[in-house]
């Protein structure tokens, strides 16, 4: 059993949202076990990654994280190749994301890590060959491993996750690595969150509802930094970004109060918790530094360590993803369509008021949805007889559009199209003017080609030709709560735009 | 002897034109056979190769091309050394490009592979260190190492290349790489060949003309791609360039009807030959793809096979450079001077019409050509006494010039601009009033320093400050066709320029 | 005893003023075995520092020194991490120099080299990481290795450096590369130097000035090249740069001429010193060419030996740094604060006319310091009591200000501020009426954030936000010369500026 290998069975690491306590819990431990013993032991675990190849994909590049991958890949003694931005590269020719990644497959790349503008990018890849992957940020979405390192850094410093009061501060809103970073929080017991963040730079809403949700545990929030000084074991800073503002005089002025607002300075942490550590993800600016440099001497400093922890994070992921078989998961229905309801024969009424002898009955719509169905489930384009009966009297709702379709039983497709539009209607299936079948429709697990994503910066959304297909994941069913495979960002029934 | 060993001869690899059916044969099955048991023996083959160096100069950066070189050399156990983009090199600053190569082979490189905008600047780079080279494409002039992979995917598909039927697609006037394919085809016995182009982007005459006079087989054309789904074995398909079209709206239309002609979707190939596979050379642009994504898994589709058959071909390719000892062959002027005619003594009726004693008389110039070879003769600065008799009566040509130089006996390199220039002239040397030699001036097999190469992206032209020396091949007499040493580019007698 | 270890204590190699003539000897020896030994002894040598890390910072980029630092760490078995030009890096976010430097050195690299476009950057960098350090060209300050591997050359040519004849031609003026020469020649023993330069180009008086001083040999200069061909063994060409001259019609006309005087060409050199040997640091630029292809087989030319000499030094340097021990050194105060004077009891007649009882009075400044002195010690802020007699007369210097400080003793830094703006001044502690210690400050040898250094390019100045400390060496004292420690400019009192 080799120092570096770990027993879970990720075949890539792409989202704090794949992980378990366990797995995480276990990630750490490892890269403490490798960071005291290192030296020695790097050199018995070649063997398994000796001249094994790594392709370093960075579509943006980032100094710090492609550093540390390609470090913990060389300390492992692979071969790097691959891109630190895609200046004079094949991707600048418009080379589809797809293509770039299936060639360095092809090359036989042994391991993927790669960063990309697009939100889903990796999960994308990641689909599309048949090579781990590591995601090294995907647009505003995830950033794993900055977490793993992150949360490596605070149980190295504390023992312990659990039970810890943690301020994460500055740029709320727009930091990645902040929303990834909450994500791993919430998979520990009874974490305390404080969010310190300027008017207009807070935690955005879904991210707070996701950790409340899963931890129960409510987040705490303020624009003062000095109101959670002496309660925090850690502070998070993180760097406004000057580009968020705008480039007049008065957006000048606005970075200038809010980015001041949060200037960490030897000073400052006399007022503080006395067990209370420092973090920061780097780089902070040079122009206006969020912590003082008078901080980085003292022991509450953990932001150079921090960085330094990411190559022993790296190496682990990178040699547990060199021993794992990667096999592509057919995406089984294993939900049946159908939530049934008894059906008591012939119900005459029904069939005698649309005169329906074959064919589908779409029941209890919501008023003005009947033409929306019609539409969407393409009726104009089949020339199929249809008796849409609108806003009638509905014992059960008061008022409701019923559509009847002749002759034909609709595709399990065009059931999830109804249900994704209308949380009421009931389905029936007549033949020879008999109810043979009746009921709501159950949405699968899994949507595919069916909606557009919301998220414009989406690597599904068609206007960035890189033709991934969309892919949903249904989370809940009534309400409805969807969220795209790839970007992960969630959506309801209010957000749902059919495909063409 | 090692697997990866090839017995062929060449020290550089830089043009199709430079190899023969049994070197080309020998490379793909050598790469063949790598790729059927590559890992354990590239271990075993690294003796030669360990710790060589390759120096990768991308004077143009490529994904495709510059990733699989130096990771075959990577597999060979070399390091690399190089640039990708001459963004903050000394090439920014000016430097010629002999003396960059100069500097890595001072490095020790003991293979240099590189690509640059200019036609001919590999050859002139392997003219200039004692270092193999590989030429991974310059300007629009040759890629040969791309050419070797689709023969070996070719080959390795059908099992043979003699007698296949390949359809060339799109981009053919443009497309360097189709070029070069069609040089190596032109190796193979019967090869069938259609050039499928929209208007204006047809394949070039040139090219055209090389192929039917190296094959005695005739190219079929063709702007429509169902002419020949049904017969083609082979479909080779190419980008087409949006910046080839006018930016303006009819530029954007034009581009789209043409780009659109030739879409290959699984649809389409329903109507194709059964044993049909597709290639390209890729990047493909996800803009407008030019083979749609359904296509891709097919077993017809061997784009991605071919991207990944180009690593074995380079390990190949270098590993032989590595074994070879590059030696300077001298320019030695083998062919003689003259074409002798016989002299009956003395001509009485010439020496006594131009009183030519002792002296050069050029005889029989095209009328109007007597004052231009006064003219690149230098004659004027010598200050020497030269009779031009101009238009005069000729019983073999009608018309003709005459030109008496008194007491100069011409230089070889001026004898050789006499036949540049004039197909007819005949050249007598006088000695003391009677003709000693006479005769028809043989050009010598290369032409160095005489001619302004007409390709304005030749290396060797004076305003891309190469310091290239111009250097021409004299692929044949009469009618004259020399061929640039460098760029590779044919002229005939109309096109020459002589250097001042 | 190891071929690469050499025995010099150097724990960074930042700029020739830190180098003894023993030390370069060592280093050229070494280097110069390397060569003549190489391959096989290199291998040997891979154990100490097989599979560490060059840490290869090039915020500028650069072909030649890169390379050659990269391809000899390389030789040594070393593995690389870094950048070549900031594109796409942290550094484009604003992340301070001492951070990126900080991340590489916690990623454990062994060696950093670094260019960065500051003066002063890499000794900077040295104080702040724990790693040796290579200066690989900051701003126009220093570039250490370029002038060893010249020196190297130099020996390896004539087999002495002392004695020699040496010309440097062209720009130098802005050219590092030559005022790093110079210092070291100044090594050697009865080295004649010979600066030719067009006007507007030549030498600074400080270099001049610090070679004259340290070796007691005059610098000849001259605008003309054919003055020293005759006479110099070595010629060492520089470009000069097009970007120096103004970009109207006469800077083109004005280039055009003085570039046009240092053409070196085949006729140019025979008319030169038999033993004449030809040097440039390269690149020369292909559009002007200041030495012509045609020197280039003359085994006259130096310069293609010249850079692959550096890859030999280089491989010394890391070597050696790879074996050192690098170790905080502590800066002491070793020297008093005072030049102290006999204090003889009670000065009646002082003490009486600034009716000072206990406090500090500041005699003999210069008439007109008075003031700023004042204000200079910050005694508005203090509220302190102080008596100001300005312009009157004394009996030593004719007239001086005076001050009376009530009550309070000057701290070490106040003192030196007064030494640093008069060189007249002298300071009397005065308690309960007698001056109980008098005298001249003395300065210490290091000025710790005192003053702004003069230099705008300097890494210390505030306006490049790198929070690098002002930290200036006392030369000399009367008259005063200071040199910054980072950016290495000398300046005099007349340049003095008091940080705020």
């Amino acid at each position: 059993m080799s120092l570096l290998n770990i027993s879970i069975l990720k075949t890539d690491i792409l989202s704090m949202r794949d992980f378990s306590r366990e797995e995480v819990e276990e990630i750490i431990h490892k890269a403490l076990e490798l960071k005291r013993t290192k030296k020695t032991n790097t050199q018995d675990l070649n063997s398994l990654s000796h001249n094994k190849i790594l392709a370093s994909l960075f579509f943006e590049n980032s100094t710090r994280t492609r550093e540390s991958h390609e470090l913990a890949a060389t300390k492992l003694g692979m071969n790097i190749i691959g891109f630190a931005g895609t200046e004079g590269t094949s991707v600048k020719k418009g080379e589809p994301l797809a293509d770039t990644a299936r060639m360095y497959a092809g090359f036989e790349a042994d391991v993927v890590v790669m960063r990309h503008n697009l939100d889903g990018a990796a999960r994308f890849v990641a689909d599309v060959v048949n090579v781990p992957v590591i995601n090294a940020g995907d647009g505003a979405n995830a950033h794993p491993t900055q977490t793993l390192l992150d949360l490596m850094t605070i149980f190295e410093k504390f023992g312990t996750i659990d039970n810890l009061k943690i301020a994460m501060v500055g740029d709320l809103k727009y930091g990645r690595t902040v929303h990834s970073l909450l994500q791993g929080l919430a998979l520990f017991r009874n974490v305390e969150i404080w969010a310190v963040a300027p008017p207009g730079l807070e935690m955005p809403a879904h991210c707070i509802a996701e950790f409340e949700e899963r931890t129960g545990t409510k987040i705490f929030y303020t624009p003062h930094l000095q109101e959670v000084l002496d309660k925090a074991q850690v502070l998070y800073m993180t760097r406004i970004q000057r580009e968020r503002f705008p480039t007049s005089v008065e957006g000048e002025h606005e970075f200038k109060k809010v980015s001041g607002m949060y200037e960490l300075t030897s000073q400052v942490l006399t007022r503080a918790n006395p067990s209370l550590c420092v973090m920061h993800p780097l780089p902070r600016v040079k122009h206006k530094l969020e912590i003082s440099l008078d901080v980085d001497a003292s022991p509450r400093a953990l932001y150079f360590e921090q960085a330094r922890n990411g190559v022993f994070i790296r190496q682990i992921l990178i040699s547990h993803l060199l021993g794992v078989q990667k096999t592509k998961i057919e995406n089984k229905e294993e939900n049946g369509l159908w939530r049934e309801r008894f059906v008591n024969g012939q119900d005459k009424k029904e069939s005698y008021l649309y005169r329906l002898d074959n064919g589908t009955l779409i029941d209890h719509l919501e008023p003005g949805k009947g033409p929306l169905v019609h539409s969407l489930l393409g009726l104009e384009r089949l020339q199929t007889t249809v008796v849409q009966a609108l806003n009638i009297a509905s014992t059960k709702y008061g008022r409701k559009d019923v559509l009847a379709i002749h002759n034909m039983r609709l595709t399990p497709r065009q059931l999830w199209k109804i249900a994704l539009v209308s949380e009421r209607a009931s389905v029936n299936f007549i033949e020879d003017k008999r109810v043979v079948q009746k009921g709501t429709v159950i949405l699968p697990r899994v949507l595919e080609r069916l909606l557009l994503c919301q998220n414009v910066n989406c690597v599904t959304r068609p206007e960035h030709f890189e033709h991934a297909p969309s892919k949903f994941i249904v989370e809940q069913d009534k309400p409805l709560r969807l969220r795209c495979y790839y970007c992960e960002r969630t959506c309801g029934q209010e957000d749902v735009e059919l495909l063409k």
